[in-house]
């Protein structure tokens, strides 16, 4: 399966053990953690029960580099009634989605949070959507493992017939997405439309906008040509 | 909700609090405990994090006694190859006749066996029937408080009420889009991605690939500020 089970930041060792015994349980094989805590990761490697999965667990520095590859990248949020700059789905639904992307596949990324913080804003900005485990509003917080555990199991369970999606609805992924923000944010810095000292505020800005396009490979490459073309007119005019 | 987890001789705190904790998440508060490892529970009730689940959980000497009230007993297992005795139900199915029981105001029972060992045949003898989550082949058992979460999940999912997509979905209308693609046409014209000879095949390529972006009404304004800025600065620096 094309699924991929992010962890950022985890702190607990135990969390990340069963997190790995949940995706060999129901068939998930590529684990990948960002940034976690050295330690834990050492010590759920060396675990007794550590299982293939975690064996094989990659690490990355950044969440960007961690999504690369991804058409698909899915948050998990258990704020039902934050604030929220994306998309959010229950589970049910969400699920379905995902399992389409992967019948047709595509490669998705299901991102879970530090035990203590879930996704930063800036974490949540690689997203294109977010996705919210169906707990009750005094008690929203699920445990790590156990939530990794619900979403896999939906995920996985009683697999819809595979809803082919036309072959050029490739998803454009994470790094050619990344590359879009980077072009996108030199054109407007070099037109002035954005100013140095709001830059970082719209970088994030510019990251969920992007992933709201919902773009096709295809298509992103042409947008990538535009924005290349256009910055070298505005740095060839100055 | 009428339903009641039953934890048949668990050994391990964590993993009593951990089932305790899936249950307050997804509104089930009837935790009975059968035969527990004293020195587990004693720890699992004193742990900080211990709730109001946990708090009121009751222990009973026999599993008779623990599901003396319930109308409909469930016993959850990991092995799907095992010579059973009793009639074995995936949890897709399962879960939805568990709860037609419940719409029906009956009080059900779901069971699960130690960690080490599952449910005896002694306890399953108690069952009217059993249950599996649908792990693979290879890798079958899960922890316990995984398994307990996903089971509830199963059992509180609506596909109902799921159904809903997010907010703030009014997509830009037909008018916006038409701008967006004059706009878009003066910025490639003026950087000179676009040629005056091709410039016809050209208005229909991104009238359609600003289609395929699928924007919503707020966000086209967006890249409409985006454009006219770029524009500005491409005919300044002429």
């Amino acid at each position: 399966m094309n699924l991929r089970v992010v962890l950022v930041a985890p702190r607990n060792p135990l969390n990340i053990g069963a997190a790995a015994r949940a995706m060999s349980n129901f068939g998930v094989f590529e684990l990948r953690l960002v940034n976690p805590y050295a330690v834990a990761f050492r010590e759920a490697k060396s675990a007794v029960k550590s299982q293939h999965v975690l064996k094989h667990a990659r690490e990355f520095a950044t969440l960007a580099e961690a999504v690369a590859d991804c058409s698909l990248v899915v948050g998990t949020t258990s704020k039902g009634h934050r604030e929220l700059q994306h998309p959010l789905r229950r589970l049910e639904l969400g699920g379905r989605l995902i399992k389409r992307k992967l019948a047709a596949s595509q490669p998705v990324a299901l991102l879970f949070g530090s035990e203590k913080f879930g996704l930063s804003n800036d974490d949540m900005s690689h997203c294109h959507w977010l996705m919210r485990i169906p707990t009750r509003e005094e008690h929203e917080s699920m445990n790590l493992g156990q939530s990794v555990a619900v979403c896999l199991y939906e995920v996985i369970r009683s697999p819809i017939s595979a809803q082919k999606s036309p072959a050029n609805h490739r998803q454009a992924t994470g790094e050619i997405l990344e590359r879009f923000g980077e072009l996108l944010g030199e054109v407007l810095h070099e037109s002035g439309y954005v100013h140095a000292r709001t830059e970082g505020s719209t970088g994030l800005k510019l990251r969920r906008l992007i992933r709201r396009l919902n773009l096709n490979a295809h298509d992103a490459e042409v947008w990538l040509g535009m924005l290349r073309q256009i910055k070298w007119k505005l740095r060839a005019d100055v």
